[in-house]
Parts: structure tokens; C-alpha cells; sequence
């Protein structure tokens, strides 16, 4: 077979500039998170093919990347259909993984758990441009206090990250699945049909209010699609069908203690696609982006799947490949942390020479620099000018004597 | 179906104890490899079947997790085996995806390019303790330079890390596929039966001189094992088979700069596993381990599989797992770089307060602590004694007022 030099479809290599951005992006995350009280914490990519399509997933549990069994499990004479090859997945989000995680080590872990969680997680959705099938995610997660003190924590800790990295102006939108689902029951609409209702409101952004209105009577009487609309458009009501959130307290603290500038909005429409939340939710939009840069919210009821008893559980997942873009688009640049030195040396050196250069190099790496030695090319001039190019400030050439 | 708590077999949940060491021995690293250098990139972890089992990894390559086909791809019915349903696997090393990479991108890349790469990578071997399906890697390898300066970078730069973690006493076993080759020459093997005669070679540590002679004569006339085996006895000859490698010049090199406190000795009897070295050889050894902790090799050839032009490249892959193993059985605390405070609030807090004690927390964070805000339990004493125990070393308690 021949070797392929492309990633696979829809993955991505990652080369040293974009890298140097990430890394600078993962550290500030890591050390602002850790100022919060988050400890980092690591699942593997790999999950139980039980747990990937438990239906916790919504419209991702179609886009996994399934492993195949191995050996003697593997029985391809006697297999039916694709579930009785396949033993585990790829992860499709953190989510599920932190809550098999917890519901694994509950006792091992302190009560209410802080936790960070950053590494690859894979769709495999339709590739397209800034979309990848493998893509980093970074999540915070409290997970055992039902109080909203922890979604005012989660706002201001990803809120500060998003301040250090010098982005303005940005709105978190806030809302509330009691809420949502307090207005689709005064419209009239049954519990059982709140989930569809949801997905056509969440629709929103895409066709407007009018697709939204035409979707609804599709399905719905003219009086109750009426009746819940006009709720969004006159508001009056809103504050009654608020009472039993805490969306206006944690905007209240938000707004009272945020340090990056920003807005923090009550929006009644928003929605967030996975089936898993249960109280209130938030998104990061961004006008640079025209789109959401992260979200969370709460999913109390999560935690029970695994273990029988449901556990309070809230979360915030910043948009990390989507902030890594926006900084590389504007130009960022990672500060280099070591002034680059490179030392250009004759092909050949005797021994005593060569440990000389190295001695000389190890000084200046132990006072701060970082060196890289590099035999001397035949069109010297011309390899100056790339290393000055690839931030060399300082080239020094060592000859045999 | 149900859901299961447990990671997936031979995979590991890492807790926050052991992820702060982690977290700590990689930034150590990227730090010192900086220093040397060495620029980071990121490969993804699913790599084409094409690729993984292409026979550059050796027994790897029957430990591949399979990713099955998704979609029309995937014909269930016309499938004649494994290799019908499979279209990606997850990579059981970083040198792989490397070659694919630098073949992919060498255009956008300086010339030598020092890479540095962390990740995980995946083998389904039988777990055992200690050893899991999903492991970090840490490799640095030297793509486009043919002389033994990088070898000498390689072998430094980890060593200086392994200083840097207070490792001492350890020995760099080095030798060199071409010498090797040469005695098996000089003994009377041929050039085809090398393969298979390095294979015994390389389970010395195990089976013992009189091992390796016993499988040797099973194969081979008792005459070409004996001169063979005299070469190592006697060693009076190896100088003359050392002269067309720079064994003696990387020794004589590492030995005169080096900083941690090391040997670096030459040893005929190294072989490594792998099938892809073509010339200079080395492999960490610690007491302490019992075993390697990490090693590479010059492989001048694998790039050249995927652009059919070789491309001179060296590496040194450290034994990330096994020495955060030994640093957690030595009971190494990473240290904590900012003190831990907890605020205890009561249940009930008015906003006004709530946001009093929020501006608080930001303004210890600010001045370099980190900040847990937590409600009040009814055992306060215990949920104290607790918050002690996890490393809080001041608790404040906040009251309605």
C-alpha cells in the first residue's frame, strides 16, 4: 500500500506558529482556571460504545468514530448490523466522559469537584472550513452543588479568560430550560412536546422569527404557536415565568464583579441544542464571529445515569479552536518567552572544538536564551536571512580553527 | 443499554493528584526543550490504515485500535475481512504521523526542522499494571540533518530534563545499527539473516547470554555463532567496526558538556525493537526502573516512504509515563504555584453580599492566590477539616450578615 502524505479527511497537522499560539491559549486558560479553584483533570478519547450512544449526546451520537472489537471478539461471520463490531468510540464531547468520571472516583474527589478538562474530542461531521473532525475542547465543570454560585463562578472564570486575551465587547446570553419550558406550558403547549418546540425556537438565529412561527404552525394550533409568541415579543410576562430561576441573580453578580467587558444578556430564545441541560444555559457570542465562541449550563440529571442518583452538575465549554482562529486572523502573536539564538557551526569541527561550541551554548541557554546549533550551509547568506526570518536574533558562527 | 462507570479496558482516568505532576514534568519539558531549540507541533491521533500498517512499526502494528468505515463507505455485506471495514487507526507512536507530516509540509518548514511533540497514543496491548492502551508520548527529533550534531542535541536536551527532575545515577546505552550490521558480518551472517539474529540479540536482557547463543545455534552453524559471540566477549575488534560511526564522537561529546548526572556508554548489545533505524541508536536506562525509560535512533529512511526521497532524521523519544510513575512512587509534589483559599458562604446571601464576597475572591486571585467560593455545609467543622486535608491553607467564612 502506498503512504499517504495527507492527514486524514477533515483532520488537521498543526504547525509550529498556529502550535505557539495554542500553547499560549492553553496556559493562560490553565493558570486562570487554577486562580478559580479548577483542578485539571484527564479522561481518555476513548469511551464504552454504550455510554457514546446513550441518547446524551443529541446529534453527535451520529457523527462517531466507532473502534473496531479486536481478536477473538471480533466476529465478522456472525455479525448483524455495525453495533456488534464496534466496542467503543471516539469521544464526541468531555461531558460524558467527566460524568462517567465522577460518577467513578465520586469518592475520591472533593465535594462540590472543580474540574478542567482540555483535550481532542471527534466528530465526524462534514468538513469544512475552521471545522475539523478532531478539535480540541476546554471545559470547566462544578459538579455536586446545586447552588448558582458555581454558574457565576463558571461565567466569571471564562469571562476573565476571555478579557486576558483581549476580547471586547462580547455578550454572554443566558437563559433557563425551566424557563423555556414555563413559557412553551402557558402557550398551551404539552410537556411532551417541548422538546420539538425547542428545536424550531432554536432555529432562530438561521430563519428569523418568521421561519420560526411557520415551522411551529406546521406542527401546532394557530392559537397556542400566537399565545407563545407574543410572549417574546411583549416581555411583560416574562418576570413572572422567571421567578423559579436564578437568571436574573447571576446576571445581577455578573455584572456587579466582572472584570472583562463584556454584556450579559437574559435572551428567552436561546435554547442550546444537547437534550442534557436542565437549568439554566449560556452561550459567548461574538460579532467577530457572528457565531458562538463557547456555552454551557447545567445538567443535574447526567451524573444519575451512571450511578442511580442524580448529582448537581453545571458547566461551561470556552470555544477554544474558534478563539485560536480569531487570534491567529488579528495577527497575534505568542510572546516568546526565550530571546532565539542560533549558533552556525563547520561542517567539520574536532572533538574539542565541537564540545567548546556546545559549552558555549549550554552558558547561554542556563542565562535564558534558546539555542539551536546548526551545521553551517554551503549558501551561508542565505541561511542567515531564513533563520533571521524564523526569529533568530542572534546568529553566531563557529569555525574549525 | 446501561452505562458503565469504569474507563474502557486498559484506559486510565488520571485524578488531580497525579494530573499536577503531569502537567508539571510537561511544562519542564517544553521549557528545556525550548531551550534546545525544538519548536512544537501536533499531529492528529487517527492516522490512515495505509500508514499504520505500512511496516514501519514493527509488533505495533498488530496492537492498532481500527476505525471503522462511516457511512456508504461502510459495506457490511461485500466485506471480505477486517481490512474491507476499517479506513483509520488510532497511531501507536509520534514517528509516524512525524514523517507524515514533515512530508507533508517540508515546504512551510525551516531546514533542519527540531520538532517537539506530546501526545497520546494508543496500542491494544494486554493491560497490565503500569502499562495502558492510551499513553503520552513525548518524542524530539532532528528532521533534515545527516550529521551527529543531533544526535548529540538529542541526547543532551533529554538528559538536561531528567537533571532537571532530579534523576541521577542513569546510563545512556548507546549504540549503532551499522555496527551492528558489521559484526554480523564479520561473523559470517548474511545480509538477510541480520534481521532475525538481532531479534535473539535484543532479548539479552532477558534470556542471558546462554539464551541468546542456544536460539542463535538453533538457526545458524555453530561456527558463525561462535565468532559472533567472541566479538562481544573479547571486544578487541569493535574499534575497527566503530570506525564508520560516531558512537565514539557523540560519546566523547555528551561525556565533556553534559550537566545532569549520567553515563553514556557503548553497547553492542543494543538493539531496539523497531525496524526502522538505520544508524545511531540509544536507550535510557534507570535502576530504579529496571528498564528503559525512553529511547530513539536515527531512521534516515521513513520519510523517504512517503516522498521517495530520503530525508536524514534522528530521535529521542523520553518515557513519559514511566517517569511520572517514579516521581509519584517517590511522592514528588508538584510545587503548588499559587495558595489555596477557600470562602465559605452561608446558603442564603442577599446580592448585595454575595457580590461583596465575589469582589473579595477577585481581589485575592488578583494578588496571586487561588480562590475557591463554596456554600457553607451543615458540618462546617468536617467541611474545614476537609478543605485542610486537600491543601486550603486559609478558609474564610462569609455570613449573611
Amino acid at each position: 500500500m502506498a503512504m499517504i502524505k495527507k492527514p486524514v479527511n477533515g483532520m488537521k497537522d498543526i504547525l509550529p506558529a498556529e502550535m505557539a499560539v495554542r500553547m499560549y491559549v492553553i496556559n493562560l486558560i490553565r493558570e486562570t482556571y487554577a486562580e478559580f479553584g479548577f483542578s485539571s483533570i484527564e479522561t481518555p478519547v476513548v469511551e464504552h460504545i454504550e455510554n457514546l450512544l446513550s441518547k446524551q449526546g443529541g446529534e453527535n451520537e451520529k457523527l462517531i468514530f466507532k473502534i473496531m472489537k479486536r481478536g477473538e471478539k471480533l466476529k465478522l461471520d456472525s455479525a448483524r448490523g455495525e453495533e456488534d463490531l464496534a466496542d467503543s468510540g471516539l469521544r464526541y464531547d468531555l461531558t460524558l466522559p467527566l460524568a462517567r468520571y465522577y460518577a467513578n472516583h465520586a469518592g475520591e474527589l472533593p465535594s462540590p469537584f472543580k474540574a478542567l478538562q482540555i483535550g481532542p474530542v471527534f466528530r465526524a461531521d462534514r468538513p469544512q472550513r475552521g471545522r475539523y473532525r478532531q478539535f480540541t475542547q476546554c471545559d470547566i465543570d462544578v459538579l455536586g452543588d446545586p447552588s448558582y454560585i458555581s454558574e457565576i463562578e463558571l461565567i466569571l472564570a471564562t469571562t476573565t479568560v476571555l478579557g486576558r486575551l483581549d476580547f471586547k465587547g462580547f455578550t454572554i446570553r443566558i437563559n433557563d430550560r425551566k424557563i423555556l419550558k414555563n413559557m412553551a406550558a402557558k402557550a398551551g403547549f404539552k410537556e411532551a412536546d417541548c422538546e420539538k418546540v425547542f428545536i424550531i425556537l432554536d432555529k432562530m438565529d438561521k430563519i428569523g422569527w418568521e421561519g420560526v412561527k411557520e415551522e411551529l404552525l406546521a406542527d401546532f394550533p394557530a392559537e397556542t404557536v400566537e399565545a407563545y409568541l407574543a410572549q417574546f415579543r411583549e416581555g411583560t410576562e416574562l418576570s413572572s415565568l422567571m421567578e423559579d430561576s436564578p437568571v436574573a441573580r447571576i446576571i445581577a453578580a455578573v455584572e456587579a464583579v466582572r472584570t472583562a467587558d463584556f454584556q450579559i444578556v437574559f435572551d428567552p430564545t436561546l435554547v442550546r441544542g444537547m437534550g442534557y441541560y436542565t437549568g439554566p444555559i449560556f452561550e459567548i457570542a461574538m460579532d467577530e464571529f457572528g457565531g458562538s465562541v463557547g456555552g454551557g449550563g447545567r445538567y443535574d440529571e447526567m451524573i444519575g445515569r451512571f450511578t442511580g442518583q442524580n448529582t448537581p452538575a453545571v458547566g461551561f465549554s470556552i470555544g477554544f479552536e474558534r478563539i485560536v482562529m480569531l487570534l491567529m486572523e488579528k495577527g497575534f502573536q505568542a510572546p516568546n518567552s526565550r530571546k532565539k539564538m542560533a549558533f552556525l557551526i563547520e561542517k567539520k569541527m574536532p572533538d574539542e572544538r565541537l564540545t567548546e561550541v556546545f559549552r558555549e551554548a549550554e552558558k547561554e541557554r542556563a542565562g535564558g536564551k534558546a539555542v539551536a546549533i546548526l551545521v553551517m550551509k554551503k549558501n551561508k547568506k542565505f541561511q542567515k536571512e531564513q533563520l533571521a526570518q524564523e526569529g533568530y536574533e542572534d546568529i553566531r558562527e563557529f569555525f574549525a580553527r
